[in-house]
């Protein structure tokens, strides 16, 4: 029995009654993403937790319910080592999804994804970011008893590649303009929060995500002239309600752009719906890092070494 | 028995293994302060339900161990609405905070929380996040077994009359740059949420929030001079940890201003800290409303009246 299996196992027999995801950056992204999924797919609901509630306020909770999720690429941030010691102690089951093979946290958790995802040499996390949907995906569909998950993926290797020369255009958006929201809801709502990071770390543009839902609550006083509106939208019933709320907000505004599955848009950002939508968000995210790349280097930055950062990221 | 008292009992029960908040706008701001307050003084996971997981896509859960919180000021949401209904169906009690007696939502909820906010003129609601807060703190240190709380609040009432004429000043941050972040941590975090809604909302600037510790995660290469930056500090260890972490990133800009309790700090954004600090995020938002207002005049906007906004926003 492998570790998606175990993990399905317990989930069916209802040991699980909630998860807890623990993550930062690019990291949680992925986690929010796998909170969606875990809500839709499985019912099961999810605790963000701030790591600062373990090593500032040193909380206590009953975590014997709870399947808690460290994810970190790098695998030895100090704060994400304290949090899973701690949420083993509190009698959560931990499982921790990392790219360093050697990291100490794998040594006592009680279940280790490695995301083979190579030796990540920029700063910028990309490869580990898919990887990590990849096996949040692998996790649900397997406990939701859908194991055909794994064909799935082997055929959107083909699909990724047969549609590999379709990249996106970095002429078509204006690199003078550094603001901005992109849009989105449901499982995009995710993506667009890790779209709008890189769109920070590596070109500098303040890109900022909101729900679509959200973004009529306050925020689309900001929209104008002169202020870029990215639409995602995946192909399922989110998808459509993104399309619905933004069409209105696209008229205040001369550069809006979609990323979407919809032939009839006319679009920079067409990506092609894989037949099992659930995977669209790879596709939709290997579409973007190569571009973002570009981007980068159209507005003069060098995205392997953005300005401030380092590699591992210590924060406590 | 009032309801705060029979909430009390149930938690110290365990009858409720973790906590749903469903709201949107400002009072999901209001809702990610009560997560972290959940957290840090009652052990109490909180899981954030994107109201499109019930209307949307129909998930299920087991909520027969979730007290279920939602917050609406207008009470008539009709997404909201809808939640309430399906989360009861699962089991979950529900507990309403509105500002509308006449709320549908409330006909069949288990608990209701009148925020007694009176009525709410203008468009950006502002009285009923600050009563909002004060019920989720009520709430918590009863669970806590911490009543002295009401009496607390008395006395809050007192120290903001007392210095009602120290307010902060618009002439202080320049008003011709509109990107910016806002950075905070712990119970901090959710009102930089709510400022940076206030900011959008009413001035039409884009100053973003970002945990201190996760805006090192990429977001800092945004950070530049003519970029502001504001920083809150609760005084706790939260804000001694925010207050370090941001003293990098005050010297990339020359636009930095501090929100802090702190009389060493050379602050506009001064606030007396409340001998009880757990209620000092009411100071900090009866200091930062009526600063948002005239600040808003400053700029020429009507903050009665943000353009393209209505009241009530409905969203599905």
């Amino acid at each position: 029995m492998n570790n998606y299996d175990e993990i399905a196992e317990l989930i069916k027999k209802k040991k699980f009654k909630f998860i807890v995801t623990i993550a930062r950056g690019t990291s949680d992204c992925a986690a929010l993403f796998g909170s969606y999924i875990f809500a839709k797919y499985l019912g099961l609901p999810t605790y963000s937790m701030p790591p600062s509630i373990i090593t500032l306020e040193k909380s206590n909770f009953d975590f014997s319910l709870a399947l808690v999720i460290v994810i970190s690429q790098s695998g030895v941030s100090k704060d994400l080592i304290e949090c899973e010691e701690n949420v083993r102690k509190m009698g959560g089951k931990t499982l921790i999804i990392s790219n360093n093979t050697n990291s100490p946290m794998i040594n006592h958790s009680h279940f280790f994804f490695n995301l083979n995802a190579d030796k990540e040499k920029s700063v910028a996390a990309t490869k580990t970011f898919v990887m990590t949907l990849l096996v949040l995906l692998k996790l649900t569909f397997y406990s939701a008893s859908k194991k055909k998950i794994t064909s799935l993926i082997d055929q959107l290797s083909e699909h990724l590649i047969q549609d590999s020369k379709n990249q996106w255009n970095v002429e078509s958006v204006d690199s003078s303009i550094s603001t901005g929201f992109i849009l989105s809801r449901g499982v995009g709502f995710a993506l667009s929060n890790e779209i709008s990071l890189k769109f920070k770390e590596l070109c500098q543009e303040q890109i900022e995500p909101f729900s679509s839902a959200e973004v009529m609550h306050g925020p689309r006083s900001l929209i104008q002239n002169s202020f870029k509106l990215f639409i995602l939208s995946i192909n399922d019933d989110s998808g459509r309600s993104v399309q619905k709320d933004s069409k209105e907000l696209m008229r205040y505004t001369n550069l809006s752009h979609e990323i979407s599955f919809d032939k009839n848009i006319n679009s920079n950002f067409f990506y092609p719906s894989f037949e099992s939508s659930e995977l669209d968000p790879i596709v939709i995210m290997t579409k973007f890092y190569p571009w973002v790349v570009n981007y980068s280097f159209k507005k003069g930055l060098d995205p392997d070494n953005p300005r401030y950062l380092t590699k591992i990221t210590q924060t406590y």
